[in-house]
């Protein structure tokens, strides 16, 4: 049992707060022999990092990524490799600023964990969010990164589909437009439209939830297991755990409550080699497993709580008072989360497919295969 | 590591299959001296029981729970008591018919588990769904009533709030109309709407999704930790590991996605003792943590997969084929789920008390406590 | 984290009291194809059977094991087999004579578990010891018959080495044996010698110690991981979890701290396809991995508890008495133990397989293997 | 399921090889509120560091610690507590001298794990051991004083009691002697005489095994779990995953099997509050599970692998060759594993205290305590 570990057979743990002088993750479980550099961790790290355009926080990280344990080179080896020993991995800490928290020390800001942590631990780090900051993210966006060497057939890929009540047409979904926005936006049109409606947000000093969807493509058909190893439940855990996240579907989602069992049926016709399906209302998850077509998983984040229109609040002492939260903040935390949850479902994918492997070895056969 | 285990401190694991002879659950790490006895097991195991009203499956099966161990009484302990040992759980399964299933036998059914487990393990028990049958959840409502002993003063309640498109008026919710309709509705005029338009829905042969409220009242503040032990993220696991779920969502949920940062907030206010608030978007968890707010969590269930209009799908030969699955059903399935999410709250509610507890000795005390 | 599981992959949960209904064990991770039945695993529960000599308890229970779930057969599986869902099996008590143990109720027997049980959970099952008696074996047996499944090359035997004070001469030691006396001792003079000797024990109403090794041949090479979860770290753990077991070693054990590097050195020489060892100091383990030689273990059991002379003790109110342990007990329980060391070391390979196979993955291959 | 963590309420997962860049180890489960710095970490890890007398490695290592995050101080707390977040520790490399290593690259020293993580990982770290270094301890001895945080009224120490074939004399046993000397040894006398033979043993280029005893004094009643959750079998896991262990035992130990139930068992008498034992053959644990005695442990340590002398090997081809291992090697490796026996004993009862806090919570009460 671990509260900053996740996964089973490769396994991540995450620490760091946000102003402290560095983060990091250990991942525990990689298999061994897997080229590895940094460059390609520090990619990914870069479509999280903040800074990049004026709907996200204007903090400003390197966010650059050590390697620091679990791999190896020599004149063999053809380049850096996985050991099999765990990978750790550094992120330092560069642009604090922690005297812009200084007068949230003794008020809890509504939405944010101040009271809840306060309450538990009886003390908290209140620069910026410690523990709770979404600076833990980068943790997570380094570890996806080496778990996507695990599952190198897998396409995974994500888009924003919803800012505030905002959505996009899935009719000009397109995910090479994915790139071409600062939203992570597969839909041009929408971009556009939501860039204008953020830009107001910003300058109201509020903030907006967001909807991303996720889909990993070329998933092999078995990972999972019933009935609490299911694939769809370590999806919702992990991107529930996503800070801000307040809701998780598969598939259909909270659509299939509505549908008939006749028209949610993913009907099957045959296939060359394997049977195929008509739809994907599953998401891609039978049963809790896999079953070859995309995984599709969307997720819910709420708008930043860290706004500077005054909410009513408390303090410490329990007296009530005025807050706002000055600071540098996305008005639209969900942004940064599209590589995040990309981030996340490779994590899952890699480790069930580590689990899978030790499930199905099936010795002395069996007759109806 | 277990696909068949949930929780950490008061874990459970289950077993059985549909027809086989029995099935059961292991609880391991409830604490010793808890008042128990079979028959508050019994009375949570009857509301979820098959065969009590024309919308769910016909199939009637006593279930009778076994208590195997972990208690004892004897002339000093005031009645059976739990020893803080492993307390084994068992229901035999008595109307099985095996016949009514011998036709499925070659062909995958649209929407359930069928394709995936033959793919993944080249071998499945095809009576009646075998371990990815419904039947399982009675497995963890025999273990959600050990789960209540542990967390006594918590009130956990649930209700069906929409059946296919069909949702409750919210301004009726009374807790007290749930037991007065066989769809555990807390709105009495949806309640008679959903009779008859359930009643059409079966005379089709068709099936309908739905989607289940469940709120967990006088929560301790503190359960659950951050970064991947959060209270939501469990919750949602939970949710999730039950059959045909396919969405979760906390609070707000997906409405926060359209919400402001403004509108969002949950704004606090200095009480007797404790700050309160005075909204509860967050829907009771703040950080992954709970804050003494209602927990209300929402999770839509697919229409049942088993339905009598025939649909497409292939043999285990890869050959097509038409199918109708019958047997005796739920038209729709979230009805009886509704009682199954009452238990996986408690079971989730109950570990994570016990987890808080190992978390938060403070040898040695702090100054700004 | 369970206190009454162990293993990783091959996982099983242990439940059940010495004077309870029954006991019994879940075991989750079993690869599904399997051919079982209950025929095997009864061979194994028999070789442990109490009542099968007058040098084991004379308590006379049949054993007898039922398969509760986890398997399947029909006309294509060529007998049972495994399906890769949780395989449940179950024991139940016969021969319990409570009324026995009715003088021990307020008393704490030396040796036992009965004051530490009462110190934690403030309740205990006194009749037989409960969750403490030796009964529990059975269940590891019946899982450990399991684990040979998995791991079919795979040769584990074990012999009874030592008696009290009076040792195997290993220039006698002859695996057939081991079945030729009621002390499974593959050395047979000394199994004559202990005949006589442990008649005088047991007519003084005393009992004595013993050790047991275990030795696991064709074991792969690989098993096992650095840096916490090693092969013999797992031995030692499986070994220390056998009731009245008191230490473990594993190939020199503790005669390696009085030999130097020089003779301690495996040396190694070039074999036809592999390395091979020229000696086994290491017991089959290197880094924590097997290196290819046979595993060996040996653990000490300490003298029975329950003897027939008075012994100082109090009772559960802090008083001064003495305790005569009446019952049916074993003089030497170290004798039923080599079963039991057998299969603990079943269940640590066949879940060490299980892990190695997710771990070893190497897609992407690398240049000097 | 994690190789490289250990423990379940306090965890800790260590990371990083012998020539890497650094080396660390992640708390996570550490309550929150104790006081904690950097150099009472650092007063335990100078302990273990190597280079301080002719008797252990000659590698200079200043294995500072730096305190990475879950530690908070501002002008409330009283300096730097925990937080209840993970605690990450990082100890630099500085003194690599890889050179050193070089000519091994292609051979296996006998009794390292040099061929077994080769045969498992295809890849190996030869670097100074790389992960299977003894460097890895320093980790856990940095978590191990973050543990004695969690159990401060427990007073835990050891002696090395045996080198090579020389015991020490129980009768001049004296804790207060155990700094006196280069080789933490409770027995002056033996101490002296084991100086002379060490050094006899380095001219030879050879090296030699020990025995370390551990105490724990003061360790509350009730520590432990049946029936895998012992302290005795996690105190055996502990103690075995440390590099080059070859036996555990606890009590009486081995010697336990020599003796009859009349001599070994631990009479009690009744206390002015509690009874107490008046022996302890037990070792403090009886049923798994502290009783107030003192838990003493002993593990053997193999002599150091890495010897001057030549010994016969084989290349990674599988060809025969010579191997002598230079660098800088402890001649007796068992006297630096003194503190990390404490270490272990410390971080396995701080985990064993969280835990029981969490089962041990007895709402509703119970009338026979």
């Amino acid at each position: 049992m671990s509260h900053n570990s996740f996964g089973q057979m490769f396994r991540f743990t995450t620490w760091g707060e946000s102003h402290g002088p560095a983060l990091g993750v250990v991942i525990d479980g990689c298999p061994s022999g897997l080229r590895i550099d940094a460059e390609t961790i520090q990619r990914d790290l870069d479509r999280r990092k903040p800074g990049q355009s004026k709907y996200t926080t204007q903090r400003r990280e390197a966010d650059e990524v050590k390697i620091l344990s679990g791999v190896f080179e020599d004149d063999r080896t053809d380049g850096l490799r996985t050991t099999g020993t765990p990978i750790s991995l550094m992120i330092e800490n560069t642009d604090q600023r922690s005297k812009d928290y200084g007068d949230i020390r003794d008020k809890y800001r509504p939405g944010h964990a101040d009271f809840t942590y306060h309450q538990k631990y009886g003390i908290r780090d209140y620069r910026g969010g410690g523990r709770s900051s979404a600076r833990e993210t980068a943790a997570r966006v380094a570890a996806g990164a080496v778990a996507k060497l695990v599952i190198p057939d897998v396409q995974i890929r994500a888009s924003l589909v919803q800012v505030g009540p905002h959505k996009i047409d899935y009719s000009r979904f397109d995910w090479d437009e994915v790139d071409n926005n600062p939203f992570f936006c597969a839909d041009p049109v929408a971009a556009k439209e939501w860039a204008t409606y953020l830009d107001g947000i910003r300058k109201e000093g509020s903030s907006v939830g967001a909807v991303i969807e996720v889909v990993a493509e070329n998933v092999p058909v078995g990972l999972g297991a019933p009935v609490y190893g299911k694939l769809d439940q370590d999806l919702a855990s992990a991107m529930m755990s996503i800070n801000a996240v307040k809701a998780v579907e598969i598939g259909a989602g909270f659509e299939a409550a509505e549908l008939t069992g006749v028209t949610n049926a993913d009907e099957m016709r045959a296939g060359q080699e394997q049977p195929y399906f008509l739809s994907n209302h599953a998401g891609g998850i039978l049963g809790g497993i896999s079953n070859g077509d995309p995984v599709v998983v969307r997720f819910a984040v709420k708008p930043t709580s860290s706004i500077l229109v005054p909410r009513q609040t408390v303090t410490e002492k329990n007296q009530n008072a005025d807050i706002i939260t000055k600071g540098r903040h996305d008005p639209c935390v969900g942004i940064r989360a599209v590589p995040v949850g990309e981030s996340m479902m490779a994590l899952v994918l890699a480790d069930h497919l580590l689990r899978h492997r030790a499930q199905t070895g099936r010795e002395g056969g069996i007759g109806h295969e």
